[in-house]
């Protein structure tokens, strides 16, 4: 290992950040179908994102054309901060599995946000304070994305009102500390401040919340409030825009070593971190310049790519946001309460489903109780502890790593590690209490989903 | 700042890595006192203490001449995976401040036991399996050693069995979580595993235990069982050593730009952190190469630099140690339960006593509620949030800084921040809630220690 000319970690001096994002859009054969206004069910314009989002946040939404869109300075002063990330040689992983297949990982837990969210949270609130808005709002249900918009928001001097759902908010206190130390407003989500929380809690007044009521809250708040704005730290194409940093900092690195990577791997709930790390290496796969294999990885408790549809539907439960051509469960679908809430999302980012759709991405599902044997073995030799969602990509890349074993192909794998997995102990717990179960949903219970999915002429050969 | 020449984060390559540690006391112009046997009160030989401690850790320990001893290459292969830490230019802290001072942080939270712990318990797990030992055994309070050193085991393969107090491993179970996800046995102290946990148990059958307890069940495991040793995280002169990695490499990273610290400041519980981030720095000033001033910071509940007495005492209540000559409030003084766990303890690393009695440091004491109110600006500007303990050096930082705007002075000012706060919610939700209190004994208290110490002829004068 001494003689071997990778470093454990290579990092990037501040001369060799990225300087623009990478728009894969740009470079897609066809693009994704667009978003429809879901009562005229026509294409969305600008005019009808503006009232919910920023205005250069939607510019950059329906731009499919520019393939890169320059970092402002004010933001990279920012990403200086905790970036780059590192991008580490897993050689005391690939000891351990005997494996003659080489492990890199982005890691993107060294922020105390705790995961890859900052890098998107801090363009949104960048081009929030630039537009003149004084606040924003949110939800969060593990609360990683919450954290990061705090971080930001104290940053750059917003306020910011976070729908937590209630039942995270009491299992994940110290999630909530997080925040309220970066100085945020933390609501449990059903609440009495806005007329959709007062509607459900007058119906169920028990409930401890949902994601969709979260989000139908924080954008009622926003449609209302002068000079505020919603925020999303996910599926939407210009999240994965800002996401691309992770992967043009990989790619950097990587040429300086001549490290071509054979597999990519990443996990996949709403998609943002996955097509952030792979889209200056999938641009090369397009242009017949690599034969890269890319994978996502999905919890078999909510499998929206391996077993959904490529349908039309919304993007929340609540039916308040523009219809997504995308890879869903339907968003009525409830997934069983798994230990990776990052990942209990019924739908796909649209560019991550067309991308899959069209053969340029395979997808797995991963079991639980899978995914923490491979966290508990990853934290004992590489030193850090993973989210549970990170943990799907850690699992796949294990996988993969060993059938090099078995077969002996030198392969180059690289993985996304998104974030660590500190506010999650008790989901450890319950694992190493052997207490953890797995669960698969029916196929009659997946059909209850697409049974609920918008009964639009666009959806009729699903 | 885009002009500044000076990048936020300054990062060494792998080669620019130090590959000796450095041995401040071969410097210091009069050495500590020695170690005395608390029977004999002769100076500790090796044979004192090889029962309870690795050889190559006594050899280090007594050491007091060669200024430099080389990081054997297994654990300069663990310290890649996570070294180096980063040296970081406070830019945002310094502009909130609107001060002319240059601020500089070395940030050891960069690893899952979320501190500077691991820099020694590597070094530890090291040499106690080079010298055929199976197993190991310690005690936490705070959890960041026993973190720290489950991560090192669960690397090098060794057992370990943490006496964790009882108390802290009911208000923290989630550090007793990580510590277990890293194969550990945690064992609640009082336990009835051990003479000495059956004996407290049989008067105390309530207690929620305290660390001499934890060190004494700790040790009577280590001197019976076949193949064990006891492992200590602070204090002894072979944990600052080891800790001087975070000065050598500030040192150099600080250098390649020409930068020269004027003010060094580290917190203080049993002084590793301090100890080894000053050490480079101090030589210089020892040697006349340099006037930086060097702070030591101390919560004013447990002020053993600015209000305890240079005398020989017991590293812990059980009185089983050797006696050391330092700065104490007595070994039975009990501190009030502050939020910095890792800085509540009697007494001070001997190597920093000396310095700290030859003039060559100051320190200062500080309030927990001061402390609060600094990590949380902090972290709203840089981002990290801080563990309670580094957020004392965080404190003194701020202060020397707004200083230099009242003075116009450009110092330079370099801190160590030594861990996250992940797992101190509660702390900073208490310090939210304006629930937080200041305790600061009174002389009436402080005497009661005092009339504790050991009664024996070298602490006659004192």
């Amino acid at each position: 290992m001494a003689t071997n000319k990778i470093p454990t970690k290579i990092y990037l001096s501040e001369d060799e950040l990225p300087k623009y994002w990478y728009n894969l859009r740009a470079d897609m054969k066809e693009k994704h179908e667009p978003f429809l206004n879901p009562v005229t069910l026509k294409p969305c314009t600008a005019a009808d994102l503006e009232p919910v989002f920023c205005k250069d946040l939607v510019e950059q939404e329906l731009n499919q054309t520019d393939r890169y869109i320059e970092i402002p300075e004010g933001i990279r002063e920012f990403y200086k901060a905790y970036r780059p990330s590192s991008l580490t040689r897993a050689y005391f992983l690939e000891k351990k599995l005997g494996t003659p297949a080489e492990i890199y990982y982005k890691f993107e837990g060294n922020n105390t946000s705790g995961s890859h969210k900052l890098n998107s949270a801090v363009a949104q609130v960048y081009y929030a304070k630039k537009e003149g808005l004084t606040s924003l709002t949110t939800e969060t249900g593990a609360g990683q994305w919450g954290t990061a918009l705090a971080m930001a928001c104290a940053f750059y001097g917003l306020d910011l009102n976070v729908y937590m759902v209630k039942v995270s908010s009491q299992q994940k206190p110290y999630r909530k500390a997080v925040m309220q130390t970066y100085g945020a407003n933390v609501i449990p989500s059903p609440s009495d401040t806005t007329e959709a929380g007062r509607k459900i809690l007058a119906e169920h007044p028990d409930t401890g919340g949902s994601l969709g009521c979260a989000i139908s809250e924080a954008i009622e708040v926003a449609l209302h409030k002068d000079k505020c704005r919603y925020v999303l730290g996910s599926v939407l194409d210009h999240v994965l825009l800002h996401q691309s940093i992770i992967g043009l900092e990989s790619k950097i690195a990587m040429d300086k070593y001549g490290i071509k990577p054979d597999i990519i791997i990443g996990c996949a709930g709403g998609g943002s971190n996955l097509g952030g790390l792979i889209a200056p290496f999938m641009a090369d796969k397009i242009n017949g310049k690599s034969d890269a294999k890319f994978i996502a990885v999905e919890p078999a408790s909510c499998p929206s790519l391996t077993r959904g549809k490529f349908a039309y539907d919304f993007g929340d439960t609540g039916k308040t946001t523009p219809l997504m051509r995308m890879y869903t469960l339907g968003c009525e679908f409830m997934p069983s309460p798994s230990h990776a809430g990052g990942l209990r999302y019924h739908g796909m980012s649209p560019v991550l489903s067309k991308l899959y759709h069209d053969g340029y991405m395979e997808a797995r599902a991963v079991e639980q109780t899978s995914i923490f044997k491979a966290a508990t073995e990853f934290a004992r030799c590489e030193g850090i502890l993973p989210a549970p969602e990170s943990a799907h990509a850690i699992r796949v890349a294990m996988d993969e790593a060993i059938k090099c074993r078995e077969t002996g192909e030198k392969k180059v794998i690289l993985f996304g590690l998104t974030g660590t997995g500190y506010f999650d102990m008790t989901s450890y717990m319950s694992y190493l209490d052997g207490k953890m179960t797995d669960y698969v949903p029916t196929d009659a219970d997946l059909q209850k989903g697409f049974d609920a999915l918008p009964d639009i002429p666009q959806n009729k050969n699903i």
